[in-house]
């Protein structure tokens, strides 16, 4: 039999990635494409942590990157495209499942574009909810850590329904960037994808899919009717949305035949294209982190983590997603802010702190507040111990040294809700560039860390569930036995480093307290 | 009878100024000398905050600066000089008041250097010291604020003593700079100026002059019979110390009739060089600032001060000192740190920070420590609420209103302690540079701030005390009345910012108590 080909897209912040992999996983090509209003910074306040991104940099990115990954291949053999996105980052739509952004009265409204998975502009909104889920005889948010996030579903489209009244009466619903990609693509309605529904939406089966009607409305009486708009359902993503449509077909040159598999996160996809194990922690790691573990069973539901979902990663296994607002961000920001004068790399600054004894700077990596443990979009950054001779490099170390900090602080929390951890893997732009933030996290973290060998993790993972979506495999794990690329590089703590960093690990944690608890005494 | 001429030297942290002044206040000649050995960086760990100044540094680019302003004047109509210095800069010297570093022995050991005034080697010594002072039945720091700090003589003595043996050894003595150097241009021994005595070395006739051997005893053993190689007499500025030497008096091609007036601070002499009057605050702004008031009386020992010395300003007023142990030297900190790829201007900064709206970044000023209120040298700094977008001017911006909040923490100290503030008068090279930072703090203090006309007035101070000591003048009153320059600008507070900074100021307060009791957790 011919062999197949499988297409693995994966949308991250800043651009879309599209793979071209044979069915035993070789990668045959390989296209990146940058967004394009995005890159000149249109709809974002960073000042205020407002994020938006149209949906036409989606559309333009994806179509360019498609079109050049299959140059010179043998279309015919197309089998899948898997498609994984950043989440959670949804987009008010119309009653058709359309972006608001994409009509003309809407084009250039942020509003009624996608909310980017690192936009706080909704941290009311998310206090409103844990507000709402502590008064309520079911926390709707236990199996999402107890604490509900101004990053995801609920918060964010509760935040447009308030500020902006157009957006609010033309809206009919509000559709994950996943979920509406590869309805797009099998011009087929929006299926709800398990990953996101999960995570992000308090999608649970035990209260019969999304939370009832009154909590909603308890939350705020906009709310109302918003439910019914959203779907019951949810599916993981080795099952087919359906099949390329005609439109996307002929712009592509390709057959209706292939099959668009169900949309899922990229970290999810990720730990996928990174043949994630039982107690193995895959951390994603670029601009914020993601991490993920599966587990065959909890008896305990996990407190301050993006929660715990049947089938967010693997079908049949409980996916478990943490995260850090800002790791790589955090290393670009303090580029930036030293770059004033002229451009520096974070190369040259690696590379001298590397070679600098230890100091006593402490830095919080709070600068797009935190994720997990316990989500806190109130929280910003903070560095302390400043002196006069406190040089860049030096004050760059404590950045790499916090987010390792906040990196730890996650580890723990996992082990310490019986979720044992046995392998590290890193994947991600940060895991596969920084050496030297690589080798703090393993010398804080006190455990070695492997670095796999394809820095398209996430793509790799959306082709293996594309694979399965169209039968070219069985299940999701055989995929993954079969498309699996390994690892390439391993880190292992440096025993000598051990007592200095247990101290400031727990002068960190100290000291975020203090902060945490001077910052939220000003919030009303 | 023929004009008379006086000159002024000011020695300040990175060199020695020298002005000629004829006797109506007028600049006859200016000149401006570096330390060669300083501005190489040598002796001096600013990561450890350890700062040392070679003698010949001193020597070298005083000669400089005197040849310089004497060229084509009339050296017959030279009546005076003045002297003043940075302080408590003292020296270790061996019997004949020599400094040690001047031998070949210890040419290069900075242990037998002066240890300038932002050195903050000694924090252990000054805890020390402070709590021997508690103990004590008489509160040896009761005229210096209560508080005995890091920067000041007997702490960098006592330090000295400790880690090194050869130097303990050789010496015999500790010299304050402006004390050095008026002996060294008279050739005469070393006579005690009551400045730098009463504030420094905790001076007080009260208790027949230094404190008594028993309680130098209790702070270490090894300050044993130290107080009788010192002195029990102190004098004001305006008492001769001699006249010039015949070696000087030939190097600089001038009479021996010139006479030498006593040594002091520079900002005691800045104070006297802008016609300092009763309740006037004068702020003396630069690398750190020194704020000096006068009182006929005072009710009560203020707390937290750099201490209250009759006569260490002008003779028969209390001189006040307070003063921040860092100012511009965090914008020069900042700016190099942010200059790490290539250079850029505080003036660049400040017109960026000039136009941003009010942030909520806030940042504590206690990069070196803090000097008053209520020394604590084991202080840092902090920036606190830094998210992703927080830039480079918005960064400046908050620590620029840092210093201005110690400013008004200062000044609200005198206030509270019976010492009204009825004119704020600055001098310094902030205070005639940066626009930005004076309307900061004016609009910060709540006080309009006016800058003194002359760019030199610590050594115009120095001249007008050399004028009183050669007896051009009679007395001070008179030598600031006829010499006095007057001011150029005056900045006004904003009532817009008042409630805005009122508020903010609230939280800086209350930061930088969170932080100081934080810090102090982790002091044995």
């Amino acid at each position: 039999m011919k062999e197949k080909l499988l297409i693995g897209l994966d949308f991250g912040s800043d651009s879309v990635r599209a793979v071209l992999l044979n069915q035993r996983g070789e990668n045959l090509a390989t296209a990146v494409s940058s967004y394009r209003r995005w890159s000149e910074k249109l709809y974002c306040n960073a000042a205020e942590n407002c994020f938006r991104q149209h949906p036409l940099d989606y559309i333009e990115s994806m179509t360019q990157v498609l079109t050049q990954v299959l140059e010179n291949q043998d279309k015919n053999a197309v089998a899948g495209i898997g498609v994984d996105t950043t989440g959670s980052t949804p987009c008010a739509v119309d009653e058709n499942g359309v972006p608001l952004a994409l009509s003309e009265e809407f084009a250039s409204n942020p509003n009624a574009m996608f909310v980017l998975w690192k936009d706080h502009t909704a941290v009311e909104e998310a206090r409103l909810i844990n507000q709402a889920a502590k008064k309520s005889e079911i926390d709707y948010t236990m199996y999402s850590g107890g604490c509900y996030s101004a990053e995801w579903f609920w918060a964010k489209y509760l935040h447009i329904l308030r500020v902006d009244e157009k957006v609010r009466k033309a809206c009919h619903g509000f559709v994950e960037h996943c979920d509406w990609i590869v309805a797009l693509l099998a011009n087929s309605k929006v299926k709800a994808g398990r990953c996101a529904a999960g995570h992000k939406a308090l999608w649970h089966e035990s209260w019969g899919g999304l939370p009832p009607e009154e909590f909603l409305v308890s939350i705020d009486p906009l709310l109302a009717g918003r439910r019914a708009e959203l779907y019951t359902e949810t599916f993981t993503a080795d099952v087919p949305i359906g099949n390329l449509s005609k439109e996307w077909a002929e712009k592509l040159d390709l057959s209706t035949d292939v099959v668009i598999a169900g949309g899922a996160f990229d970290c999810h996809m990720g730990a996928v294209g990174a043949s994630i194990k039982e107690n193995e922690l895959i951390k994603v790691i670029g601009t914020s982190t993601c991490d993920i573990m599966t587990a065959s069973s909890l008896t305990e539901c996990i407190p301050g983590i993006c929660g715990q979902v049947d089938g967010s990663v693997l079908p049949g296994m409980i996916g478990l997603e943490a995260g850090q607002s800002a790791f790589g961000d955090i290393f670009t920001w303090f580029k930036n802010l030293i770059s004033y004068g002229s451009e520096v790399s974070i190369e040259k600054l690696s590379s001298e702190a590397e070679k600098l004894p230890d100091n006593d700077i402490i830095s919080l990596d709070y600068l797009n507040g935190r994720r997990t443990p316990d989500a806190n979009q109130y929280l910003t950054g903070a560095i302390f111990n400043l002196n006069l001779g406190s040089s860049a490099p030096m004050i760059f170390k404590s950045l790499v040294e916090s987010v390792a900090f906040g990196a730890k602080r996650i580890a723990d929390r996992f082990i310490e809700s019986g979720v044992p951890i046995t392998q590290v893997t890193a994947i991600g732009g940060v895991a596969s560039k920084s050496k030297f933030v690589m080798q703090t996290c393993a010398d804080i973290m006190g455990m070695p860390i492997r670095v796999a060998a394809s820095e398209q993790t996430c793509a790799v993972g959306a082709a293996m569930f594309a694979a399965v979506a169209s039968g070219v495999y069985s299940d999701i794990n055989t995929a993954m036995r079969e498309m699996n690329s390994g690892y390439k590089t391993e880190y292992f703590p440096n025993a000598a480093k051990r007592e200095f960093y247990q101290q400031k690990y727990l002068r960190y944690l100290k000291l975020a307290k203090l902060w945490e608890d001077e910052v939220m005494s000003n919030v009303q």
